[in-house]
């Protein structure tokens, strides 16, 4: 993530992880701040193993598409709830890059943290039946706990 | 995609993923028009042997996120411009999906199209070495056009 | 509506429904959480004696819409305001949405839920007298409320 | 409609209803510039024994709001496309009604005008079995036109 | 005002003019609730010797457009900060008046409420020698106030 | 007008004052690029015999906001269309006024330019019985081009 | 800055001057409650011996143009967030401005102001070695923080 | 700039720049497909005698703000048009940058590629007698051409 403070973002993607029982490094590395930082750490990101790159930023955010421009692997963009112009400045500056460097962009705020998980997840889960078999569990439970708050109702 | 209208869009998303000889079905499938299509087809893909998902829309774009809902394998959205606002109702109909679901959204256009395309290649690239070594390919011959077409200025 | 949590809002449909003594049931569907339900539920709704449906849904609000595509019963959708983008998201999600498969739009959060119930007893007193004098007593009871509501400022 | 300008896109609802040979008039009632017929209009739209109201208008699109102040028939919003802003000012002037006078709000542009006629119809459908089953069969064609849309992609 | 609710904002306009000491009816009137005391009053105000109209409305705000339909008044808008939206809505359905109709807009919310007041005091003052010395007066004040507040940063 | 690329939308204003017969003078005074101008003109603007002064700017649109802090008289602005943002950037910087100094804003582009010429005259005709009169036919021929335009469709 | 109310913003900016030990005068200069102030001000700030201005003003913040307009120095504009549209309005007005008068546009806000300081600060340090130096030591500092708060995570 | 094709629009920073006689170097540096050479240009500007940088680029703009971060030199960040979002997307990805990296940021397009240019005058223009005197006189010619163009109306 892009700063300390997206932190409390950022953790629910975290927890999804864990949730999944998938490795990962956290690390606060802001493209602004620790620009020799973010390009040792996304030019190195392939040989080193990781196969997919979750990113989170606010505002002018350009951590994910200046990661995404350093390495093959997918990079997924999260955008942060800004003050100012509550995540919109955020989401226009990760999603819309240019052709040739992608950013898989998710939602602004917590449900983007949680789905980049996810995402990552699913990707990881291309050439891994137990991770789509936990996948479907995830998605059978998700769907079990809407029909049961539904029923309260009545 | 949603509409053959999108097809002026995504049939960018074609041309790149020929480029890397990448095996794909296209297809008109719309939310709205062709709902059990849709059902079936998402339902389907993952036992099918498809491994990522693209999906264009425009609009009230439901496509991608409506996929997503019915398969765990990577789906990335594409916003197609739309007529009166741009493409900002794709973007926000495709990407501000809820905690649970993702979509790994590109950006609006044809930048997006052909970046749904890199995106699925790297996706699939996670496993697959002489995938890995043609996007680096790419991505040099791309870095060394941006370069040539700098060296025209002088 | 797509989450328990979007009953805070449409609570409002049901309290005006109760007013008017309209028989309704209240469900959550999760249109990417719930995709079977929300299918089986709007195939079914008009063999089931449905005479309109209401939806609430916010973010990427795909609710509404894919009901729409499953019945051809009046379908109004209610965008619920969103956290990050107010029901912006929710709306442009809700009302754009191509031709051939409508969605009758309220306004954005409680106002819209309110008057998602109204429009429903409008479309309902079309052919019903009773309907047609109560929603008559309505807007005239509103109209008193007004006026009073100003009197107290001399 | 509010100007004869409108017309260009509220033909497309003319056209759908009469593919589906459902009576109308088509009138210019400006809310600015002929507040008196607008009145008279709305006022006497339901003993004369009119269903439903369609009403598209752009920029501070008051007309089909006020309409659904006089009346308690159900009244459908088109936002028109308007110059300098899209039809974004036409949409949130029709939409965003106070709780107490709904208007069905539809897309911006020829795709609402469309719409708005599909959601007349389906309201008339309500208490018309001959009219649902002509809504069923639209619905087939339309469905058969995408697939075969996409059939040419191959 | 539209509903009892603009009084919070409105209250500033009847501030200012009670300050200049300029008569003024305060009342609500809603559009869409009250449609026939709407026209009632915008239709008699000129000959009952009202001489500007100032209208708050939030939302779909077609308040002061409709008064405007129905006088040649100079009738000043003031756009009502509303729930979702933040007033943008209110702003745009006041101000994007079509060619004929003229409705003076001023800024969202309290600002907007106070420079209504002075603007009817400025239009009051066109033929008004000891309005026109009054409003100096508190240009004056508004100036000096001004300066003095920056004297406490030193 | 800021600059004469204003010209093409504020001749409409011209074109209406000119219909009703009121003196104007027609000036380009640039708030940026001519401050002194803009300043002595706004000075002496009352004790010149001046009435109301109308100002059309587009973008970062100063000039209407900077001619009323110098003046007690009404001022009208007209937001230019601008090229990127299509008017809403000029739209925000003339309405959008603090407390204490009012813009009188009309609708963006010609509709509002006609529209600043229409509240001109109404404010003129405050005091002036037989500009009054004038404006009353205006809209009665107005009507009537409304009433006709509509009588084509039949 | 424009009002008193900004220096909650604006007191970043001068906390980061004081860093730095850069001379600075604050004021309150409002564009439209002291036109005379601001005119006589950015007229005379050359000659003063100032170097840089830094103007921060919400809503319509004519502020920093019109200072722009009447100086050849560097005008740094900081749009501070208003209430209503959330500094949306203040930075149009602030950045759009026409060919030939600039304003050097920072972001919403706080972080806006501060970085305000550190605009003007690279900008004395063009020829000034000292400030290039304490510069890279703010750089370096900010570097090492960013990386501790990160270190804190693990 | 970021792309050959923001040429169009960053021409106009040179043209300016010739008219001053300033000295540049332009060259494509793309954030996103010419990482390395960004950070090697940006790390060395400095000490090759580089004294301001300009930098326009659109969409998810990232070049200016990454540029800051890997100088101290003042970096001036042009918006480009972008095709759906016509710059909005640029514009804020370019300025709404954190604290603690600063970007001078000017309007879009081709405005705000021309007061790039100047910016960078008046930047240099802080110690330079030279570069004042032919600022004032470019202001004075502009003021003289605004003028004369008035002048055309009468």
């Amino acid at each position: 993530m892009g700063s300390i403070s997206d932190w409390e973002t950022m953790k629910q993607t975290a927890l999804v992880l864990d949730q999944f029982q998938v490795n990962y490094d956290k690390r606060v590395i802001s493209a602004h701040r620790m620009p020799d930082e973010m390009f040792a750490f996304s030019k190195k990101a392939a040989s080193n193993g990781t196969k997919v790159i979750i990113a989170g930023a606010g505002g002018a955010a350009h951590l994910p598409g200046m990661i995404a421009a350093n390495t093959i692997l997918p990079v997924i963009g999260v955008p942060v709830q800004s003050h100012a112009l509550n995540g919109l400045d955020s989401l226009l500056s990760i999603v819309q890059m240019p052709a040739g460097v992608p950013v898989a962009t998710t939602a602004i705020g917590t449900a983007g943290a949680k789905n980049a998980a996810l995402l990552a997840v699913q990707i990881l889960a291309v050439n891994d039946k137990k991770l789509q078999s936990e996948l479907s569990d995830f998605r059978e439970k998700q769907h079990d706990k809407s029909v049961e708050s539904g029923e309260k109702l009545v």
